[in-house]
């Protein structure tokens, strides 16, 4: 068997930011050898992983030769060099999450016909190569306004989707291969994250509910455990677990849901790794989604996923207005309560609505929890 | 006000054992830029901070001029040359703690003056500058066996430690000073972790109890609450909480106590950094131990010392009979069972006795944890 605790082992990982970075705290707890390729000296992983090596993901060279220097590969970001991954597994390099399934991923109408070829249930679709194709069938018709676009490769964060209300909309959007979908109005916005070894084993976290600010249509708050009845969660949970098995996926896949106002559970897009979803994890769960990202391509046995108290997680991204050394105002405020723990990703420079850190609030109660989690994100600020 | 959060800031922990490396995980979830200053080219710190700086931690140069090149310097060991903590306080520099508390707990007889000059009840105690006033002590019968010895400097872990039941145990000990205690027969042995910071800020965590091997007389499980009556409970936190305010102290302190026959709390000894005792809070505590100490040293507003379930931790020592390239066997059984986790401490080879990591149990109920503590006992082994 492969001992992989202060042994020779080298694990591999394409792409050094914050999810690299949490899962070094795991790689050093267990004394796991990390490697970290990612394109930028000041990356989050660089100065703290065993190995950085500097290359961008997306060149075939830069990952294939990263590759043929660790003993097993995994990725923070699905954004990668495929090609240079289907060469690596050829010449016998265990890779997690699959090659295959990445490429899946990557694009959204692979993923909308994966969904549809498995009766996954997910918002109904149109596909086109060219955003040309998409003005020639909205001019006849056949697509009414509004509808949400979605770029079929590459979109991160709100980049690379939009709701279309109107031509202006519609000239502007960048001409790419892209999806259409149905404006489907839902309830709750839902995640679930599975993790499943290469033994078939798999363990499913609970459901959380993205919390949206009323006006500005942002995620605000990621609560764990979602405030929906306990049938609702058992489909939702049900259903990340059907993608998870029809893939055969081996590692960690969130899946993004909604929950529509007539209780369907509709899948709206996976991710194959740790997610932004996850990190209430950290604090609340038994264990967390890093540590089981671990296990996961491992081959360990997975670990717990109850958790220990309820868990909410709200973003630190950059202030608008700002830009250079970052600054955390009042962050010893929010110190100061109790079950609070920022977590900064160690990025010098702030941006407008970059993402500079997350803020974790744990407490018995889910109530006081969100509570809470109101006062922080009223109180901390990323400044310059 | 100083902003620690992905600034200039640089913190110097002198020490880059596993205690330095689990402040670490801490320091990269603030992105506190953090440099070790270890004699060690291979010590669990060396790949994963920041800076590392090679040098004695006894050698005056060595700590002198690491010192001078960070901005807040504390300790993950007490055993450091602290005429160049003086010297470099004297020039301005914040050490935390203050060298004035090392200085005191560096020596086991200055801890007891300090006790007894101070009303906090310890063990009665002769203090021997040489062996020989020792052997002539016994020699006129002022003392009797049994008692036990303890070197003045630099003892841990049992080392430094012995019970001394007749002549040749005497004749055998090291010329070196040393304390004699009388030999109290305790229920049990207790710690308490108090934190305070430079506002004077204190936070107490709960009572732990370190369960002994009924016949090899070594610690085999701390505990998290120990399983003692409210009362004893409350007056162990009171006993460590007020040898925190005499010194003034400012960092974390481990306060070691004995519950005697008669339900009586004495000091036995304290350790003015995080402890073994608390590396159950890493899991169980809604703020760990390492997080702590950074809040204490940083003047940072103290966390919740709660647990947010039972916590019992047990050592990975190497086995006896096995030296030489480590390995952790049946590992993976342990992480089979829900609540377990287990920190290697990146120790890569193995020697009996040796400190090569520790395991977390984890659960709602202490009684379960400890059933639970048991089989992980004895199912993982260190061996080569």
């Amino acid at each position: 068997m492969q001992n992989y605790f202060s042994s020779n082992f080298k694990l591999g990982v394409l792409g050094g930011g914050q999810l690299g970075r949490m899962l070094l705290t795991e790689t050093q707890k267990f004394d796991i050898h990390t490697s970290i390729l990612d394109a930028s000296q000041s990356a989050p992983c660089a100065e703290i992983c065993n190995t950085f090596v500097i290359g961008d993901l997306l060149d075939f060279d830069a990952v294939y030769n990263f590759g043929k220097t660790v003993d097993l590969l995994t990725v923070e970001i699905e954004k990668v060099n495929i090609d240079a991954l289907d060469k690596l597994e050829e010449e016998g390099l265990t890779i997690y999450p699959k090659p295959k399934d990445l490429r899946i991923i990557q694009s959204k109408a692979r993923q909308k016909h994966f969904y549809f070829d498995h009766q996954i249930k997910t918002a109904p679709f149109s596909h086109f190569a060219f955003l040309e194709e998409l003005q020639h069938c909205v001019e006849n018709s056949i697509i009414d306004f509004p509808f949400v676009w979605k770029a079929a490769r590459f979109g991160y964060d709100g980049n690379g989707v939009k709701i279309v209300r109107n031509y202006e909309d519609l000239v502007s959007l960048p001409k790419v291969e892209c999806i259409t979908e149905e404006l489907i109005p839902f309830k709750n916005e839902l995640a679930v994250i599975v993790a499943r070894n290469a033994k078939g084993e798999t363990k499913t976290y609970p459901v959380v509910e993205m919390e949206f600010h009323p006006e500005a249509n942002q995620v605000e708050y990621v609560i764990c455990p979602a405030r929906i009845e306990d049938a609702v969660a058992k489909k939702a949970q049900e259903t990340a677990l059907k993608v998870v098995n029809e893939l055969n996926f081996i590692g960690l896949l969130a899946v993004e849901m909604f929950q529509t106002e007539t209780n369907e559970i509709l899948v709206n897009e996976v991710a194959p790794r740790t997610h932004n979803s996850g990190h209430y994890s950290i604090e609340a769960s038994y264990t967390s989604q890093f540590e089981q990202h671990l296990r996961a391509i491992l081959n360990l046995p997975l670990g717990n996923t109850d958790s220990k108290v309820a868990g909410i997680m709200v973003n630190l991204v950059g202030a608008e207005g700002f830009s250079g050394d970052v600054i955390y105002e009042n962050i010893e405020e929010v110190l100061q309560i109790d079950g609070v723990t920022p977590h900064i990703y160690g990025k010098k420079e702030t941006r407008p609505f970059r993402k500079m850190g997350h803020v974790t609030i744990v407490n018995e109660d889910v109530n006081k929890a969100r509570e809470i989690a109101q006062k922080v994100k009223e109180t901390i600020r990323v400044i310059a």
